[in-house]
């Protein structure tokens, strides 16, 4: 089996981070930062060693502005809903994922908030000069996605920050495509809110996430509970993180991610893309060979987090997946991706497309074999 | 160690729960329901077999109305603030969770909402009356919880749920202690929505839980994001479970938790509340007996959901839990236990209480090395 579905989950994992999980889940999962017995300690701790592994990842200075969440999307939810007001205006780019675009119809329809999306070049790739002409006086909140996670096109992120910051803008970046192979540094490309899933690029395991809030930002709570701090308190404890903690947090899965984070830390982020870069390149440079293949992904490393996405001829996405699949034992994904409004950016609305994407674990050899693969099924549809 | 906090989280866990996990991890944890290949169909197999396990514990009929979450603090914010509107008005208890009342008095604060706090008998118990004698024409919602978490009293929760339907209202019950050692029916008890944790009595791993919705309740979503189905439309799908679940979900967690489920109906729901009342009516009677120990749990099991609040004459109680984990290796709970409403009911607000929590697999053994723990302390105090 061959699994080129890195961009929704990793996989494999690095043996460490099952390894790490599977210790806490039989020697010592009780609840961190609840009780003080031994257990609960030793949960606590490592749940502190994983918040300060992620963020010596992200260049967080203050581990305690980190916040552990089930996803990505939990944590944006947090981000966007915590800022916006009845009547504010929000940027966000024509790129992003159901996980921004969702909340902002939400918020659009409910709260009467103002949307506006930004479209790109051709890959999508937006221009910050766009976005600053945008700006309005009642601008709170400037978001944009990392890279796509339809084609993998990087955006200019640290440059689109610059601008935020300029103008005073609370900036949110949704890493989830790109955390753990770009060099994520929330100081350098002035980053107010981080929100990222530990499931992909982190090497961890699903129902893992998490938000950095940078110290001045105000959010209002998505949910209130119990934080195992100031419980007299009839209202959520101001304090980070458990501002943002409510509930028991998922030791062995945040154990997991920090072991990933740190698989990744170890390996080095550089090495990763460059590797991914490498392997990304070949798919890409392969399919351009093959006849009825149409490519929407650029090829060169500076622009892409390790997506090919492609259709071939006129069939449909779903069909060349599963042919990959049932013929080939090729793991990939078919259809939106959950993000209609870069379909439709790229010209691939209503179809979709089939998307190609590599990992750490993945070889050269498979790669070969993948393209084979579409060559085979390209030659048996176009003759 | 003897680890009596199986209130916060049960531990250990069955080993079917670890080994599912950790096969997940290392063989298949693709995305459930996103992609369409061999890993990810797998994933979503064993997503909706956890699914199908936790509806026949609970007597849910149709498995699509059952969300999973990431704790039950996460699925009762998702419950109440999805049916609060301004100016309505909300039942529940004084035995409470925080993960109940502070969203209870954030809605309040923010939304103007109204709230009516049952106060119950000496242990808390309140009478389905007095939750009668208050429900108005705004009345939206009854919250009752299943036990508490402070000193384990069993509420009256059927008798509640046929007042609650009775007058139209919906209810909703927090099953965080009790569910797995309780015989939980949403149909015979009336039970609009079922929140619970996956990593208590049902012995699953942390960073799981669920929330029952029947068909019929309207509710707003809380988060909104990807969920794999009708992608190109720009709000959630209205469709259960996915309404409710948004973005990747916890694929090892809820493998973790359908094994746990599963072993806990192999084993029987009656025969572990059985043991569990022995052990509590065990710990109950023996702490009795020990000079100087007021305590502020019923003993009897149809009361009592295993769990044993105390105090040991003036002692503070985070100096009794202190000495049991140092010189004694015995791991319990002391505080408000998030729980600042239920303290002022049982009459230990300001102060706390130790909490000790038994479970499926502690030991008459255990208790009594327990007992003479307390007993030695006792001594030491008063001589």
């Amino acid at each position: 089996m061959i699994y080129l579905d890195n961009a929704a989950t990793s996989f494999p994992k690095p043996a460490c981070v099952c390894n790490e999980m599977d210790r806490c889940m039989r020697e010592y999962c009780a609840n961190p930062g609840r009780g003080g017995h031994a257990l609960s300690l030793k949960a606590g701790m490592d749940v502190m060693n994983a918040r300060d592994t992620v963020c010596r990842l992200f260049n967080i200075r203050d581990s305690m502005r980190l916040a552990f969440t089930k996803n990505a999307t939990e944590a944006l939810n947090i981000a966007v809903k915590g800022l916006a007001t009845p009547g504010c205006h929000v940027i966000t780019t024509a790129m992003e994922h159901n996980a921004v675009m969702r909340p902002m119809s939400t918020l659009e329809r409910d709260m009467g908030i103002e949307v506006t999306l930004i479209k790109g070049n051709d890959y999508g790739e937006v221009d910050p000069d766009d976005i600053r002409r945008e700006i309005k006086s009642n601008s709170v909140l400037i978001v944009c996605t990392l890279s796509s996670n339809v084609n993998g096109i990087i955006m200019p992120v640290g440059e689109i920050g610059r601008t935020a910051h300029e103008y005073g803008i609370p900036f949110l970046v949704d890493a989830s495509q790109g955390a753990g192979a770009l060099p994520v540094d929330v100081e350098s490309w002035y980053i107010d809110m981080l929100a990222f899933p530990g499931h992909k690029g982190l090497m961890g395991p699903q129902g893992t996430g998490g938000l950095f809030v940078r110290e001045g930002i105000r959010l209002r709570t998505l949910m209130e509970g119990g934080t195992g701090s100031n419980s007299e308190y009839e209202f959520q404890p101001e304090i980070m993180p458990d501002f943002l903690e409510s509930g028991t947090l998922n030791t062995p899965g945040i154990v997991g991610l920090g072991a990933g984070a740190g698989y990744v830390m170890k390996t080095g982020v550089a090495n990763i893309h460059e590797y991914k870069s490498h392997l990304t390149e070949l798919l890409a440079d392969g399919l351009s060979q093959i006849p009825g293949v149409m490519l929407y992904s650029p090829a060169d490393k500076d622009r892409n987090s390790g997506i090919v996405a492609m259709n071939l001829a006129d069939m449909d996405p779903a069909k060349l997946s599963l042919l990959l699949d049932k013929d080939h034992g090729i793991c990939v994904r078919a259809g939106l991706h959950c993000s209609p409004a870069a379909h439709s950016a790229l010209g691939t609305a209503g179809r979709g497309s089939v998307r190609f994407s590599v990992g750490w674990f993945n070889t050269e050899n498979e790669i070969m074999y993948a393209l084979d693969a579409v060559d085979r099924i390209a030659y048996g549809v176009l003759g």
